[in-house]
């Protein structure tokens, strides 16, 4: 059988669905492309059996055919070419054959037979009503996971953690991840569903419907097991993770009542220059807060280098001396740079610091939670 | 003692000087920078033990006094600051504070007494009359070095091909790098010596000195060990490899018969999707030249790939299969993008071809020869 389709176009999806190719897998039959041609579309997919993309674009065929076609090599020519139209002839000997105005191509196919099943949405095994459905517009939801995601867990020991919670209820859409030494919580005040529950999406999901989020709302389904995210173009369905998530909200502290305004971009550049003499192995820091002064210090006694610096801030709280991991206070203040100011709540050197934006933006709470580290001197 | 220097001013020098600090070496003193301060000019200093860079800056300083550094820590350090004044103080125990607006940094330093000695040009060790000097503009040179060194040999077991040949004779300046496979001969018609010398220059010199180049003039000193390159704020010494080159000339085919016209452009972009389809361990391409034709095809049976290409080309010759190593062809290619034409000479499968830009630069030669490789069909 025989197709046409344009190369720019067949570049733009085989581009989205790329990132579901797993880079190293003991099943080299998910290194291909699923080519699945039915009533004139083009569907393409790609898994990793954790995640799977799709994508569709019509084409001129008179057959329906599903092949295999192997992903690297295939993407990596038709993005040699230029703006052309590219023929594939799909032979049942087992080569497909495109042909383009530059030359002529043969590449192995392999059947599907072996291919995993890729699930889909609703899946006619689950009930309808133990699906939930909602939508938020792209930017919104690019903007949380920016927010949230480098929290995340990556200890296989605690598996709940490497994925995000997503957490519907009466209060909101809530996105929570911690790795037990920060936290962050994120809550959209009026995203409200009609259902209260947790899901826990991994990593991968996330980082991967990051790059293709745009301006255009995303529809979201949730299962007991899966989740799928579905743009224009492009649906992603990843599994969950199936674990119970930590109670994050007994580890909030509510009576903090010492606080410091602080301007981001000071806190930042001196923290960044701070972690240059921080110890290598506990990466430390020193808050020292007294009288509207902020004084940092950090010293590493292998190299025999420290340093202190201080800045001024608005400090409301008895004298207090509090250690941090720099690499955490750093990744908080790298997330934080589109905020001018920040408000830490702090009680003592061993509680947690919760640290808000000072300016709240409409419908949208964002708290991070930092974890003290020791002082030992 | 006590100096003082702008920040910015200090982080242009340590920028220039810190390629030649090790990234791993057996010698941890090397990573360090040298700081001598001598009647009011700090030179800093740097070296491998193959290369080193210097560099100098005015600053206020009552006495006299040389120190090693930590290079990466006072390099991040320098970095992270805001233009802005540093007063260093250098103790007698070991330690030296540097004060700015942000705060106080204490790094510990080193004396200098088991620093290697860095070679100094002119040497008083060595005879004037053996010193031979020439100047050459940054841009030209920077030129001949994106041209030639990508051909460097990087086999240990020929030591004269890890570096560029300097030539120097009555046809004028030659640079000439070859790993076997390929050769770049580049002749500078215009620059003429009296003196006729050979000289080996290491890859790792010319990469460094590459990125330090502009548009002002750039003088060179050569002795039978070292070549030294002197910028307008930053001068290279580099050994030179004490290892006969071989006769290139017997290589270059001079009777070529059959020539070849064709697009750069249109040459890569084929090459390029045709390396897709090379077998991963041959890289083999065939070029079969007929009637103004260029057939370029490719096979890798392991994957079941092929593919076959077409262009138009003006061909002077008897119809020839040739086969050559992909990756080398695209290595050519990709460092004659500014060329808009390429002229081939070729004569037979197993004959070396050569290639050159139709459009000849005055007063300058460039010429490369690449090996074909057998094809076994």
């Amino acid at each position: 059988m025989e197709f046409k389709v344009n190369s720019k176009e067949l570049e733009k999806i085989l581009a989205r669905v790329y990132p579901a190719i797993p880079s190293r897998t003991p099943m080299p039959i998910l290194e291909n492309f699923l080519f699945a041609i039915e009533d004139g579309a083009l569907t393409v997919y790609a898994t990793d059996l954790e995640i799977s993309l799709k994508s569709s674009i019509n084409i001129v065929a008179e057959e329906n055919k599903s092949i295999l076609l192997p992903a690297k090599l295939l993407y990596d020519v038709v993005r040699s070419f230029k703006d052309t139209t590219i023929t594939f002839e799909i032979s049942d000997s087992g080569r497909t054959t495109l042909t383009t105005e530059h030359g002529k191509y043969t590449i192995s196919h392999l059947g599907t037979e072996d291919y995993p099943d890729i699930p889909s949405f609703p899946d006619e095994n689950v009930d309808e009503e133990e699906i939930n459905e909602f939508s938020i517009n792209g930017m919104d939801l690019k903007y949380a996971l920016e927010k949230t995601t480098f929290a995340l867990s990556k200890e296989e020991m605690r598996p709940a953690m490497m994925g995000a919670l997503f957490e519907f209820s009466g209060e909101g859409f809530r996105i929570v991840t911690t790795d037990g030494h920060r936290l962050v919580n994120y809550l959209r005040k009026d995203i409200k569903q009609d259902f209260d529950e947790q899901y826990i999406v991994p990593e991968r999901a996330l980082s991967v419907i990051q790059k293709l989020l745009d301006e255009r709302d995303v529809k979201i389904f949730l299962t007991k097991t899966h989740i799928s995210f579905t743009l224009n173009e492009i649906e992603l369905i990843s599994r969950l993770i199936k674990h119970k998530y930590p109670d994050y909200s007994s580890v909030i502290p509510l009576e903090n009542e010492f606080t410091l305004k602080i301007k981001t971009k000071e806190l930042h550049d001196a923290i960044k220059r701070m972690m240059l003499f921080s110890s290598s192995s506990t990466r430390r820091v020193k808050f020292s807060l007294k009288d509207n002064v902020l004084q940092i210090s950090a010293e590493d006694t292998d190299l025999g280098a420290s340093g202190t610096e201080n800045i001024l801030c608005e400090y409301i709280g008895d004298p207090l001396d509090i250690g941090f991991n720099s690499q955490y206070v750093n990744d908080i203040l790298s997330h934080m740079t589109s905020e001018e100011e920040l408000l830490f709540k702090l009680h003592s050197p061993t509680k947690a610091v919760i640290i808000f934006p000072t300016e709240k933006k409409e419908n949208l709470d964002l708290m991070m939670l930092l974890m003290p580290v020791r002082l030992n001197s």
